[in-house]
């Protein structure tokens, strides 16, 4: 215990993903002090492969701090495809409701974020062990052991535990403190990065009989698409050939066909939502996948993630400036007003393009599913609110 | 046998409930002859206490067919009431969409069109019995006994079956030609008459952790209101008090209270979905409930009928006076688009606006239900798309 290097901060922020650099960022900007403790490699972060579609508040919120690499590298799609039965769609978001949305992968906005910390001079630090908080209701602090093997003590005014899906810090608040709100559906997403050019120039949710796809882009010569699958396939046993013809049956027809190549990544991603509620214990505040899961359907996660922070800067700059905590205190009601509703519209995407072959009523639930589909593409205002929901609502 | 009386017709039509006559009255404008049988009396019938909410679509077919009571003694609703814990959303469905329902009891609609089809000396057959149909693929043939004891066979180029959810004609459908899709659901609703003036000018949808309640009208001094229930629920072991309990503790709050006043009717209404198709076997002609079982909440039933009424009536006008079936043809594809809508909007209103205590992870799907009711209400789309939806959609 001798050997421990005290540090204090006003912001001790648990978590290196996007979450956890864009608070860093942001309250670095308006000279708030804080220190970032990551137990993952920052190679690690950057090579885990995720889905990338960005609201508008999200790539504004990135933009106004001066993080503005998603301009050059990334592309706005002004709107996307429902593909039913082979049969084309549009949802023009720009059109509908004047917004669009950008594509621009994870990973790429972690960059941005940890090359401009690092630029800045913030105190990240990676590669972490042995990470343990306390004194989460008074002056929290974190334990750890830095990737030169050093320990240190975190002192902090606040902690915010951005520390994603298997987050410490929401297991560091007592049961009785808390209530975890659970959902589990029976597919998953086989998800493949494919060397091939796009097949077309948005993304394409594809409804059909043997099951849901998307057909999504990456680069000019890489491509990311996904397929409903079973929860317990292992990818490994999964040739191209049975990839490309699982792909080519829900979205191939009408004159359209994929683009194939060789399929370089597999992997299966669960599904599943969850939320932690509150997302407050004491001084301790949680934000993005520490808080919440959602079904990758919607497209929600990382703008969830996002705007919990945008939100929980306009608190904490408010408390660190003027000594009030009211901003603060309304945090976890304000963001979880927008969590909901993303569930909610995660839910509803999933439950409206994927396919449930084990409901006992499987019948009535795909010609209802048609119907649903019908009834939402062929109305503009079916359109319109499909379109203001995955651009992303007005922040309350 | 020998005593049979063989009539011959253009149209035989199996039941006298709103579908049947408004076809039937239709075909006599048209100059096609038509009889239809019904094992009610016409009392009966008319003493049937059912809903009425009549989509603007239904109202131009009553009244273009000089059916237009509706206009003097319906009640155009502009707009509804979402109330959601105790918090009102009006749905302004004229400044939405520009279209508006109106409040008419599906007995009036019966009993204008059975007045209607008698002053204009229409073959009305009530409280027939010993029904039977024959030769569906050739020239369709029905067999009864009427009022007096007499026995006939009705001889006809077309059978239509409007004889309802317990459809002797779908019945009679061999079970290679036809598919059968079927939802149950895990409530049922509690209706309602009583004694009281109206609590709001227009219907309130009421969701509410307690379940969900519908207030509606009915007269200067008689309401009409129901409240979700257990399937199981035995009418006659509700008092009065405690009806009113429920219907306080879903509906009451913020100012708002109802109207109570003596309840002269108590009813458990099952909660189904239910489709046939298609829509024909042969020469029969399945319309209405005689071919799909919608559940209340979206105010479908009857509408969907009289949509089923007006496309069947387009073929078989066109087949009488072109001899081409092309139309007539398309009858079972075109009801079962619109069908399909309402179907699905009926379990959405469904499940948007009831508890589901039976679920294990209902605490998950009540914060969801919450989040998408703020999603929808909040939003001019959201709201917009239920306007469309409720007040119908337009014809394909």
């Amino acid at each position: 215990m001798g050997d421990r290097t005290v540090i204090t901060t006003q912001v001790a922020i648990m978590g290196a993903g996007p979450a956890g650099l864009m608070l860093s960022h942001l309250l670095a900007q308006a000279g708030i002090d804080n220190t970032v403790v990551e137990i993952r490699s920052r190679e690690a972060i950057s090579s885990t492969i995720r889905a990338g579609i960005l609201e508008a508040g999200s790539v504004n919120l990135l933009v106004d701090s001066g993080v503005d690499n998603v301009l050059r590298n990334g592309h706005e799609h002004e709107g996307t495809e429902f593909r039913v039965n082979g049969v084309s769609h549009r949802i023009d978001f720009k059109g509908l409701v004047g917004q669009s949305v950008w594509l621009y992968p994870q990973n790429d906005v972690f960059d941005d974020l940890a090359a401009r910390r690092e630029a800045d001079g913030g105190d990240v630090r990676y590669s972490c062990s042995n990470v343990d908080t306390a004194d989460l209701t008074g002056q929290p602090k974190v334990f750890f052991t830095d990737e030169d093997g050093k320990d240190f003590e975190l002192r902090a005014q606040i902690l915010v535990g951005a520390d994603g899906s298997r987050s410490h810090c929401r297991f560091a608040i007592p049961e009785s403190e808390r209530r975890w709100y659970f959902n589990e559906y029976p597919f998953a997403w086989f998800g493949i990065l494919t060397e091939a050019p796009r097949s077309s120039p948005e993304l394409i949710y594809a409804n059909s009989e043997h099951g849901f796809a998307l057909i999504s882009q990456r680069t000019d010569t890489v491509q990311r698409m996904y397929f409903q699958c079973d929860p317990g396939t292992n990818p490994a046993d999964w040739t191209d050939e049975q990839i490309w013809e699982q792909l080519r049956l829900r979205v191939n027809g009408n004159g359209f066909e994929l683009k194939e190549g060789p399929v370089t990544d597999k992997v299966v991603l669960p599904f599943r939502s969850f939320v932690n509620e509150p997302m407050r214990y004491g001084n301790m505040f949680l934000a993005g996948d520490a808080a919440h899961t959602v079904p990758p359907t919607g497209a929600k996660g990382l703008n969830l993630a996002l705007h919990d922070v945008r939100l929980l800067f306009e608190g904490l700059d408010s408390y660190f400036k003027s000594g009030s905590s009211a901003i603060l205190d309304s945090y976890s009601e304000r963001a979880l007003d927008r969590v909901w509703k993303a569930q909610n519209f995660s839910y509803w995407m999933t439950t409206l393009l994927h396919t449930v072959p084990q409901e006992e009523n499987h019948a009535f639930f795909r010609a209802r599913q048609l119907g649903e589909l019908g009834s939402l593409l062929e109305s503009e205002h079916g359109r319109a609110y499909i379109a203001e929901c995955y651009t992303g609502w007005q922040t309350k």
